[in-house]
């Protein structure tokens, strides 16, 4: 069998780790040139397969495409763009397949969430359905957590080691300035729909270092008296009390807390997200001096905190995808499996993509206490693990020092645009 | 000279090295045994000289004052509590001082920015005023850098370390989602009057590692035009863009932009600070998809990311605070002194309290680009070897593991209670 080329995308939000991913594809190709030619990068995600704007790996060095692993964010450009579907839109298919005839592509590696997981399992379908032979693999990414059958999501053990810190540290500073000024702390923290990164903030607080903490998740509607009783307790137990909160808590009408505060009842519109406005409602009715921060792109993108677990997790299922893409192993993607919890020990399995796209994994109710505002021992066991180790970024001048690639076109060779 | 007891208060806002400036300060004195007894420290500040709450050092372990260099935050406690003057309120002086002589106090040590300076000095004229024999030595301290006469603040570069890391991690973000999202977006960091910590946003744009950003400093007044065609032309070049305001930015009127924001014009609460603000700015006149952050005390207790420099310059002072007062040396502040910029070297000198009580050190306007907007080649100069080398804290099971003293309360003598 010749040797063909591969499409690699990143797509949508990004991480501290996906780039480490992609190093695990492209080292990993490298070592397989019988099979893989080049691997080709998408610029901006699927969008540069669509236009025929390819990155070629190949002019990158060794140690560029070694740098990836310390460097966060996407190297090629991700993108928001959904594929519909091949009934609504053959268009858009027709074209990936055109261009992937074009440039020899055999191997399709899809770096995403579950939406992404179901555009790749769309686009290994292409193969029968429109006789082209391709070979489509799905790479697990998301700080969400929310992606069936592997344990964890690349992308997330960082977010929850940099959330976890971060509140560690502003825990010290409150507790520091509450005899006469702050008593309250609130750090908002990423999760629409599911409440893994808040959850992941409770581990701040352990048996070694105690801290008075509270944790509101999307999971649970947001009941304000039994929240602001908590804090007053916390507060005159401990003389501070801190509360992680997560960006997607709902009200009891399941509406978005941040959305439904975006307008007052005169139409105007209101700055600020649920984190200031959880901090607002404890001065309005508690009267307690506040401090409050969003950490907003800082949680996942901040390599320089970037756990070793997750890291060596994100840079395996790029090499295991390349490994299942040049077995022939069409439709999958490499999960991973949890084997023992203490001492934590971890494998890469195969999962169906079916099972994967589209599904969201919930987090279980049993690692929320009963009174919704903290996290149980089964989630600490389940989360702990996934913080460890620290992979620091070289640093130059104080600095870390992140790579950016020469990203060199693929000279194009269809005559044809492609309108997005 | 018989041995007499020293006093050290932390005070005001706190920082990722106060606590190793404590180190510094109780490791100097545990090896002038002949010179100082023990070393007490106030329970939250000053105010635990004025209640008579102190805290015996002595009872920590040398591994525990050890693990205060690793420890962000105050250890002690710290306080927002600024003395009047003696001849306003002579009450809280004379209560000092009785505490003082109660507990054999001969040494004070004061560990703030320059409101405490001048509590500092009013505390060393009160040797002569009130004839109790004392040397009080002011420890420089403050993520503001506003201090006088010293070149640069313990705590500073620290958090610049932290928010020219978090600006560039975000510029990574930001460059991967722009093509169909966020194009725009906007860190808020501290400095109410100085732009100081703003123009450390700038590091993260340099030479090697080119970002398109834009700051907006306190020193210079909000021009919307000018900013939002700067934002403009930015993206249009780039991309994207990314900006860096300081929570102290003021309009054409001298009016902090936050404030003139927290009601409209119907007196409806807005809530959120400058950086939302500006986000929501650009979103409503350009048009880009933004995202902001707010590092509030992330940024301060970001022990994880310390400078090296920071942190040893953090210890220096506190050395050498003790070493100035068993010479007998009143009224004074260790200062940094920079003795070149290339190799940095710096050592460090004495300052006299009375010029740097109260002052407030500006930024020039030289470090400031002529648009307003950037820093220029003399303030990189000063401000890049502030945040150079690094000091990672000890981790466990993936997080910092910082110190919290066991913090015993010095037997009280005194009968008579004080009422703040």
């Amino acid at each position: 069998m010749a040797a063909r080329n591969a499409f690699y995308a990143q797509s949508g939000g990004v991480t501290a780790v996906v780039n480490a991913t992609a190093a695990g594809v492209i080292e990993t190709a490298r070592r397989h040139k019988s099979r893989i030619r080049q691997v080709y990068a998408g610029r901006n995600g699927i969008i540069g397969a669509l236009t025929e704007d390819l990155i070629d790996t190949g002019r990158e060095s060794a140690a560029a495409i070694r740098a990836l692993k310390t460097t966060p964010a996407g190297a090629f450009g991700s993108c928001r763009y959904k594929l519909a579907s091949f009934e609504k839109d053959p268009r858009q298919y027709e074209r990936l397949i055109e261009v992937f005839r074009a440039h020899d592509i055999g191997y399709f590696f899809y770096n995403g969430g579950n939406g992404s997981a179901d555009t790749c399992l769309k686009v290994s379908q292409l193969s029968q359905r429109l006789g082209y032979p391709l070979v489509a693999v799905h790479v697990p990414k998301t700080v969400d957590n929310d992606l069936a059958v592997t344990d964890c999501c690349p992308g997330f053990g960082s977010v929850a080691k940099y959330v976890a810190t971060s509140m560690r540290e502003a825990a010290f500073d409150v507790a520091s300035m509450a005899k006469t000024s702050t008593r309250v702390f609130v750090l908002e923290v990423m999760g629409r729909h599911a409440g893994w990164i808040a959850a992941a903030v409770g581990l701040a607080d352990d048996e070694s270092t105690p801290i008075p903490l509270l944790l509101l998740f999307p999971e649970i509607a947001f009941d304000q008296t039994a929240f602001l009783a908590a804090v007053d307790a916390k507060v005159k137990q401990h003389g501070y009390c801190c509360v992680g909160v997560s960006e997607g808590l709902k009200n009891a009408d399941g509406k978005l807390l941040a959305e439904a505060g975006t307008t007052d009842a005169f139409g105007h519109a209101q700055l600020g997200g649920v984190g200031p406005l959880v901090a607002n409602l404890i001065k309005d009715k508690l009267g307690q001096k506040y401090h409050w921060a969003v950490a907003d792109y800082l949680q996942r993108a901040a390599r320089h905190l970037a756990s070793k677990t997750d890291l060596d997790q994100a840079y395996a299922v790029g090499k295991a995808a390349v490994d299942l893409a040049v077995a022939g192993k069409n439709a999958v993607m490499p999960a991973i499996v949890r084997v023992s919890d203490a001492p934590y020990r971890w494998k890469i399995g195969v999962a169906p993509l079916d099972q994967v796209a589209n599904v969201e994994k919930h987090m279980p109710r049993d690692y929320i206490t009963p009174d919704g505002f903290g996290i149980t021992a089964k989630a600490r066991k389940y989360l702990s693990p996934l913080i460890r180790g620290e992979a620091f970024p070289p640093f130059r001048d104080g600095l870390p020092r992140y790579v950016r690639l020469k990203n060199v076109a693929v000279p194009r060779k269809l005559a044809t645009e492609f309108k997005l």
